[in-house]
């Protein structure tokens, strides 16, 4: 790749972040996209923070995640319409751009479909390595759809889960899981309905794509000392917990304005008590206190991650030498010029400004 | 260029905006930007309409601004870091996207740098079609940079400006503009100072750039009649219109809620009285009611004009033949097989969804 302008944008297509992908490995991707999220969520303070901007229609919705800290910006574009599996697209599609704070260049564009679910999946691990029993090994995988085989990747690879016990309403899912696991050293346990996976896990992951407001788990499925990792309530109108099962555990978010609006938190009151994760990574709350405690982690997805999942594509991109340049922005020899750029046949004046 | 596949993206770069508007001549691309502005400022009610989400730095903003109807979704990504140009940087660089409502597929990508500057060139020649005295001849440009050879062309083709009265403080960018536009019909006339190029003009545009609360016009400058076109106060902290000069004027604004914050208007009370301009284009409000009251339109852009423009390069560029398509979104032959992606060597299943 030739050297940069200063005004070009790197850009990573699909094929480049699933290349990238590849060759680093995913235990290797994973655990990279959680270092970098590890990282930035214990400098929380940094961060000029606000919840996502949602345009909603009949089917879905479309979300503008920003957030920046004193020298990125990043801001990530996302999708989540539950009925586009039928006409054969995925229900979530994404990109996002990191951008220059001291000139609001934007340096990097880059695909965030496949992105967003290793950064989901990696967030739900860093979540689950502060909260889960240590010697945690079973964990119950309920929504096998696109994002599971991540979720069951990370779990494996960050956590040291060995067995995992799946279910879907499409046993079709289930297999596709199946296969595409098959040369992993995970053991897969596909279950007839929620009980039989639930029953005996160490971790409960849910990662259901209806957009309604499901029971997938109740009170009673819950076990003393199992941790919940709540990843598919994440939009209003969208859960996934009995309201009881929150109430019956120690919760924990990412960023508490978005998720009182958007986690299965949304059925709580606004006075029911949560601890924000960064606070447990840094050590200024605690996370679990007892090995017969239930905790839950109500995942939404918070703008942080994907500026952190930013951050790891374009370094690594930049180390294997993947992506190739976009003239997002004009190049001007006068910045005071820009009616240079449709009056080609005068030369614009180089003047210093 | 080949067909699209369903998740393709449209991209058009810098360059193939430039080209997009070199053939088709500037007049006709001003001239079809303004009609589309008018064509969905005349839907104004069918907008799902927000004020912009701005990240606030020592030295710029970065704004993201989106909007959508029943079927299609754009927003823009928009940077203002005035002092750029001390470092061969633009102040204003952006770029935008239109995205399908029905399943959230980022349908077309444009560079919004040069783009931007014609749409707001058209927004200030559609309000002043409206509010101007329909035989202005005569315009004052105060700030001659970037914008303003767009603004001098808009008016002098949409409106049947003819003279234009030059002023900047630095002189530089005067002699620009009048080098840029020398081959025009237009009579270009620099003044010593403010005052000379407002005296007797029928129109007076302040496009300045610094992000400051300037006094670029005060009320003793203002002649009976005048139409004011404020383009330059458009941010918190970045006016150009002393408040008596709001206070001695007919007010026009684009979306009442972000101009009160970003507007000259922000240091006016919350009760000043203003009119969305929609409402005079619709024919619902009345615009000037006399030859000697004083309009002004407090421009400060909004998302429904970007809207517009990504709409209009849309089409010609589909109908010029421009622009190359992106893979921002991955193919999947199964949606809920997202993980194939990453496991080139397991043929994915072709399931039924």
């Amino acid at each position: 790749m030739k050297p940069a302008s200063r005004v070009q944008t790197q850009f990573l297509s699909a094929q480049d972040v699933a290349a990238l992908v590849t060759q680093l490995g995913l235990a290797d991707a994973l655990g990279g996209v959680a270092d970098y999220i590890t990282a930035d969520f214990l400098r929380w303070q940094d961060f000029d923070k606000s919840a996502r901007v949602a345009n909603h229609s009949t089917d879905g919705v479309i979300e503008l995640m920003p957030i920046s800290d004193a020298t990125t910006y990043a801001f990530k574009y996302v999708n989540g319409h539950p009925k586009n599996t039928h006409i054969g697209l995925s229900t979530v599609m994404a990109f996002g751009v990191l951008a220059d704070v001291a000139t609001g260049v934007p340096v990097f564009l880059s695909e965030l479909t496949l992105t967003t679910a290793l950064r989901t999946a990696a967030m739900s691990a860093v979540a689950a390595r502060a909260l889960a029993r240590p010697n945690s090994r079973c964990m119950a995988l309920i929504g096998n759809g696109a994002q599971s085989e991540f979720q069951a990747l990370a779990f494996h690879h960050l956590l040291g889960i060995e067995e995992i016990r799946l279910y879907d309403v499409d046993r079709v899912a289930t297999t596709k899981l199946m296969r595409n696991l098959q040369h992993t050293a995970l053991r897969l346990i596909p279950c007839a309905n929620i009980a039989e996976a639930v029953r005996g896990s160490d971790i409960v992951t849910t990662v259901t794509a209806d957009k309604t407001n499901a029971t997938i788990l109740s009170p009673g499925l819950i076990e003393p000392g199992m941790h919940i990792n709540g990843v598919g309530g994440d939009c209003p109108g969208k859960t996934e917990l009995h309201p009881d099962v929150l109430r019956g555990a120690s919760v924990f978010v990412e960023y508490e304005p978005q998720t009182r609006v958007e986690g299965d938190l949304q059925h709580l009151p606004a006075d029911f008590a949560v601890t924000e994760l960064w606070q447990v990574l840094s050590g200024k709350a605690a996370g679990r206190s007892s090995d017969s405690e239930v905790t839950l982690f109500d995942s939404v997805g918070f703008a942080l991650e994907d500026y952190s999942a930013l951050r790891f594509m374009r370094d690594s991109a930049q180390a294997l030498g993947l992506g190739q340049r976009l003239s997002l922005i004009p190049e001007l020899a006068n910045p005071k010029d820009l009616f240079s750029l449709v009056r080609p046949g005068i030369k614009p004046l180089a003047l210093a400004a």
